[in-house]
């Protein structure tokens, strides 16, 4: 599991100190946008897109020639409680289908040309059960943290973040309630879906898991340890890892954007370099995108995570950056200008 | 112009006999996605589209293996009233800049791998101004509407459909009132982006249009030759032919969606085999969406026309397809079902 034992003090550093947008990228997009053969605003979201790309790779020419989608699959004590619809074999199970091609996402990533890393972590080993004890120790989570750092190490300019784990929309909801305050009740749905039952069994897991962590919410970090898993520790490295090296983000559903809230609760700016991709059905993803102040990309009533809904949007960001780069200008295709 | 002299009779009989949906096509996608590895509807409007492409294909298994964009490009007699914010050249212009590969729906293609079809329909003969004359004559119009038909001669699977026109948002809103009634003000909008003044010659210039073809609008195909123009005639023949070829279709923005309206006015039908690709910003789209009954599949704040935004969705029906074709059954892949 790659690097190991960067404790939180060094993430806390990391956070703090995260690179900004490139002003100077941004505004030769902008120079260039004004100039393209369409009318001013004509391509709507994908005009900002191009842009948020060219700011946030550092170019004045944004370039998605290298797009990948990183599962992160994880293995929760909490489903012990009843909480999925599926048994806990189904992560080892799904992760194979993944190396197969058989799931949902290859069939994205084949149709869409993107590339697919997934993240097998310590499947074999559950998360503690965050109704009694905290999910992870504080060492393993900060090497978790380190290990989804690896998911732009092979070289990527834009990142889709995906997520696998039975159990982990109950953990992702306790995760929010920790980070934003409300009841389980509040954050809870019917993930890949449970029935009325299963509903109120995950409710009150996440009240159950609020009882015996309360007190030590107030840090983000700490939540994230007692509250997540390892898929959500490996998502926080990844952002941090795509903000250093300049790789724009696509955010996939509930789980992964709960992971990245942990992220926003330490450092407002932490996700300018994110887009949120889809829409999840999942109960809490609206509200939770509402915390965050992110309007989803696509809303296509989506709830199976494996990254499907980031990589549909990677579509569109790719025709928003190409229509940036590749239209000619007025001037240059010989177009009258507004009358 | 192709075949020529197909009168209106012939277009009534076509649209009071269309081929149905395919029922055991549907019947048998449903029952393969019901089998596939995921939870039952967790893929949401995905689902939902590789069924309806099966059924309209009328394969059970369906395939988006030659989607093609086509363009209809038409001339306005009504740009003579200052209702656009560009010059009536620009149609010529923007026909080259197809052609030579520049304009935004040119990068759409390349980048999702569609084909692109230009359809210059007579652009140096403007269709009559409306505001005194019929747009075409009957002949006219019914020739336009068999040339249309030629947009899926070439064989194609999927068919986009887009249009090119200064001039032609007027048009639509005033085609959009003889259908569905109101005034220029309740359809009108800023097309390419007019000021105050120019939305106020849009709004003037359909209520006299409205005034001079009064009495003459209760038969939907007298409606399009009066107040529609060449683009609106053509992407009637595109829809039918499609329909009779068994060729899906993603329709555009405002004037592409005005045209269908037609078909919807003859058929309730007519338009089943047809989903909205995106939701214009153009400010009747909304409402004529709504009048349709049919949900955009994207809402990315466009509205440039070209077939872009259909283009757009089109990777989405094609991921759609892909998931429902190539993602391996619960059983195949050896993974565990429901607990």
């Amino acid at each position: 599991m790659g690097p190991t034992g960067l404790p939180f003090d060094d993430i806390r550093a990391l956070v703090a100190q995260l690179p900004g947008p490139d002003q100077e990228a941004a505004m030769a997009a902008r120079e260039r946008e004004a100039r393209l053969v369409k009318p001013e605003g004509s391509l709507g979201r994908l005009e900002d897109i191009a842009e948020w790309v060219a700011c946030w790779q550092g170019k004045a020419e944004p370039a998605v020639t290298r797009p990948v989608v990183t599962i992160f699959a994880g293995s929760h004590g909490i489903a012990a409680h009843g909480v999925s619809a599926y048994p806990p074999e189904v992560n080892r199970q799904m992760v194979e289908t993944f190396a197969a091609g058989g799931a949902a996402i290859n069939q994205i990533c084949a149709a869409g040309d993107l590339g697919l890393k997934v993240f097998d972590l310590a499947l074999d080993m559950p998360s503690g059960d965050i109704t009694k004890e905290p999910a992870l120790e504080e060492k393993d989570c900060a090497a978790t943290i380190a290990y989804g750092m690896e998911a732009v190490a092979g070289g990527s300019d834009l990142l889709c973040i995906g997520e696998m784990g039975i159990g982990n929309t109950t953990a992702a909801a306790a995760l929010c309630a920790g980070l934003f305050g409300g009841a389980g009740a509040d954050w809870v749905g019917r993930g890949t879906g449970v029935g009325d039952d299963g509903l109120k069994r995950k409710a009150d897991a996440v009240d159950a898991a609020l009882a015996v962590h309360a007190g030590h919410l107030d840090d983000p970090l700490e939540a994230l340890r007692r509250l997540g898993g390892r898929e959500f520790a490996a998502i926080i490295g990844a952002i941090l890892a795509a903000r250093y090296q300049r790789v724009p983000v696509i955010l996939d559903g509930f789980p992964v954007t709960a992971a990245a809230a942990v992220l926003h609760r330490l450092n407002e700016t932490a996700l300018d370099h994110c887009l949120l991709g889809h829409l999840s059905a999942e109960a809490g993803h609206a509200r939770l995108a509402d915390k965050l102040g992110k309007a989803p990309l696509l809303s296509l009533g989506m709830r199976l995570g494996e990254g499907t809904g980031a990589a549909l949007a990677a579509g569109i960001v790719k025709a928003a950056v190409a229509t940036h780069t590749g239209m000619a200008t007025f001037e240059a295709a010989g177009v009258s200008g507004k009358a």
